[in-house]
């Protein structure tokens, strides 16, 4: 077992010692859901003020809005959340390379074989060079797309990670 | 300004009061990632023990590894890390419906014109119809992909929503 694996079985120790919420239901209480980045450095519970069974938390890298559209339809569709709370934030991994750089990385460390495979998918990484504008896009292409319906408000905003701020953009 | 709105504002507000981790690294310290559930009522840091600036969180509908491809590879390719937890739950949402259920809530819902997108897409919503069976599956998986090292170390975990509790599966 990894010290990582030991960590987890110490937490679900600590963590269900105490546990009393196991009455939650399902849907999200507050009928939303927060897409945020998988960033090590954010912690959207407490950042962002969601109680447990308040809100669906999709998180990926990035933060992209197309990458979390299934789970969205899922949310929305089948348990009831109609508000979209958008996260990117300041020093995003995403802002530091391209394309070409990721298809290089996986040549370089897992081989052609593994580029092949992403090219036969016509894999994109969708990394973006400016921070604001991206949150603006994913917006847009939440509020465009047909499988999100008109009436869902949709929000975007910017965490700082050096400032624990969470500021509204658009 | 919606409710929830309002609430990431007064989060931001209090969080950011006391917040003394402006410090961390964009490299997830301890160099692994979770992969979990957008599910409301899981909390990754407190039920996994994840101090901040620690793990990559990436989180979707029924914490696909398939869906998370993307986002595991950068993780791994661009900010080295070298262990995955994946963890689902139960009572998980994606137990309960099958694809034909999710295309006829969206048509009902959306009209044909966004059955027809999905269509076009050859959209799946990776519904699973038995819980531990789909961890085993996932992380054989990753284990089988090209796009993730051997070396990386995958174990699959299921948090019980009743309990708090995380317990090993694979």
């Amino acid at each position: 077992m990894s010290a990582i694996q030991t960590n987890v079985e110490a937490a679900s120790a600590s963590y269900s010692s105490s546990f009393t919420q196991g009455h939650l239901a399902l849907p999200p209480a507050k009928k939303y859901l927060v897409l945020t980045c998988m960033d090590a450095r954010i912690d959207p519970a407490r950042a962002f003020g969601i109680d447990l069974g308040d809100a669906h938390v999709i998180r990926n890298a990035g933060a992209s809005a197309a990458d979390a559209l299934r789970s969205i339809i899922i949310s929305q569709q089948l348990l009831g959340t109609h508000e979209i709370v958008l996260v990117k934030h300041t020093g995003c991994g995403m802002l530091t390379f391209g394309n070409g750089d990721a298809y290089g990385l996986v040549g370089q460390n897992l081989g052609q074989d593994a580029v092949e495979e992403l090219r036969q998918k016509e894999f994109d990484f969708l990394p973006f060079p400016e921070l604001e504008k991206a949150v603006v896009e994913d917006v847009a292409f939440l509020k465009g797309s047909k499988l999100v319906p008109e009436s869902v408000a949709i929000s975007g905003w910017v965490y700082e990670v050096e400032t624990g701020k969470t500021r509204r953009v658009v």
